[in-house]
């Protein structure tokens, strides 16, 4: 895919790698542009699977399946971090892919992650390696305590990952590796932040970037439970946050929405925290809050289209519905200027995400 | 369907009665609610079966096709008027369907429509059924000229129709109506209006009533080509409007979203043009400039949920792409707080809608 190919024309069919609710919110911001959409997915259950009838089942290690979806499109996209970069890399045989793979192999890695973040001058937390206990006690002894010691691999959400608290004997380091099970992990220092915001930013095949006011993000329980914009984050303090997420998302020559979580400390300084290759829970709010949503411009991106404004047209929050959460959407939907988002998923499990709504108001 | 039967839950399926762009905007709301849509149409390539994958092949005349249709629906709703009463009755064997059948059979014939409007003591052009030249002349001596001779039944977007100047001799009485072809038709006398309006006005289940802001509506080659918020007309008339539009809702025992043109004269007294027993095309600008668009308070009205909000956060204009006009997307798309709106219709046939773009701008 070069920078001279035209955008894609009306019909042209977008791959989706991954059928959650990220995919069935691309694809309902892709219809409106008139492109169509193609879901990989385990089973026509999935939430994407709803709403688009070009369907594609298979499993992520399947690349002989993989590559005869990507015969069906016109371009391939990912709405999670943790597929295969194999996936990808088989899909780039046969059409274009954006995110490039590359995006992908240092996301999925934290310890890739945080190296490639701080090998262009931003600041991480303070990071080691650690394959065992002696490395931990080493890690924790050179960035101090408390800290966090997490799988470098698939966790989310809180998964995979163990406290530690102020101090750290031989006896608790040990009990952490086991409780990793053995998976490489990653020791980071506890970060004592004012609080979190995100930067939803969207880059072009030609390289122009755009990004969307970051939200304010609170935790619930490890998982997101609401976004705000504004943020109330000082202006020079914004700006240098989208700065860095623009970086970090040329570095990695990106196409599509980044996703990059950063902690504002105390002294307004920033630490980036982690990056998404792919539409966001903390840009949720776009839909309602904008008139082209994060969604629209992943898809507006990969698609080789413009990037569509960025600018709020109101002030928002959006609000997770998690596990029997959803179960007040009936509420909400009696709510004055709210939007409701049920992702179509038959059983609420505790702890999975099953919605959303976002409350908008005059732009302050 | 009762008024004491519940919201439908998550996973529900609406059955939608066409294929159109309506049904595909219908869908499109549809989802984020956590519900379905099964779209009867005459083949997959129609606009709505992109967007959905429970799609129902079928004529409109084929009622066991329409009642095998309406078993996997939970609810059966119409995106286009035309669809024949029999098919709605037929849907109603299985499930519920709203709007109830009385609605179509008012809407598609112009003479039960404009009776039925007046009987409600509201005001419509002077009209007269007219079935031969004579018929004509004397409507035209008793209402006046100049004046338009239309079909009752299947007329839209100026189609079926024949203006009469300010003369009209029996030459040309004869030959107005040789140009229908023998359809049943109505004489009505021309208004000298200022403008259009349209009330896009929503009824629940239990009879609440909300209506968006009339947008101003200017055609072109008598097919819509701009909807404005706000029209720029005076507030009493406004409220006039709306209350009309409701007491017709009421008249209907109508659920969902019907849409009432009216014309505004010289005195800011109304006069009803048409209804349109579904989403409107002049309702359009919702999606962009609305927390909750006239298609998802249709289906929130169908699905047994209460109605959202119809406030505007957003003065909005909707221009229609017409025929080829669809081509001038990519132009749309680069412009700043435009949202663009391709119907995914294959082929751009001259009067065509293709596609729509809204802009909109802070509210005043």
């Amino acid at each position: 895919m070069s920078d001279s190919d035209g955008p894609l024309p009306s019909g042209s069919v977008i791959g989706v790698l991954g059928g959650g609710q990220l995919g069935r919110m691309l694809a309902l911001a892709a219809a409106p542009l008139g492109l169509r959409t193609r879901i990989y997915c385990q089973s026509e259950t999935e939430p994407a699977a709803h709403v688009s009838p070009l369907i594609s089942i298979g499993a992520f290690d399947d690349l002989d399946a993989v590559r005869a979806f990507a015969q069906c499109c016109d371009v391939v996209t990912t709405e999670f971090e943790n597929v295969p970069v194999a996936a990808l890399e088989a899909a780039a045989e046969h059409c274009a892919v954006a995110p490039l793979p590359l995006a992908l192999e240092v996301a999925q890695d934290r310890l890739t992650e945080k190296t490639f973040i701080a090998g262009l001058g931003i600041a991480v937390a303070p990071f080691a390696s650690v394959d065992s206990a002696e490395d931990l006690l080493a890690a924790a002894a050179e960035h101090g305590l408390p800290g966090i010691l997490k799988t470098r691999r698939l966790g989310y959400d809180g998964k995979g990952q163990v406290r530690l608290g102020p101090v750290l004997e031989a006896a608790g380091a040990s009990e952490a590796i086991d409780a990793l099970a053995g998976s490489p992990a990653i020791y980071e220092a506890l970060i004592d932040f004012d609080h979190e915001i995100s930067v939803l930013v969207v880059r072009d095949r030609a390289g122009n970037v755009s990004a969307y006011d970051p939200p304010r993000n609170e935790h619930r329980n490890g998982i997101l439970h609401t976004s705000t914009v504004p943020s109330r984050t000082p202006a020079p303090c914004v700006d240098e946050a989208v700065e860095q997420a623009a970086m970090i998302a040329n570095a990695l020559d990106y196409v599509g929405v980044l996703g990059v979580e950063f902690f504002v400390v105390g002294d307004d300084s920033l630490i980036v925290n982690e990056i998404a290759p792919r539409v966001h829970n903390s840009g949720h709010w776009t839909i309602d809050a904008c008139v082209v949503s994060q969604f629209e411009n992943h898809v507006r991106a990969v698609a080789g289209w413009p990037i569509g404004a960025t600018r709020r047209h109101s002030d928002a929050t959006m609000t997770n519905l998690i596990g029997d959460e959803i179960h007040d959407i009936a509420r909400w939907a009696h709510s004055d200027m709210v939007s409701v988002h049920d992702y179509g998923k038959t059983e609420a499990r505790p702890g999975r995400k099953m919605g959303h709504v976002t409350a908008i108001r005059p732009r302050t």
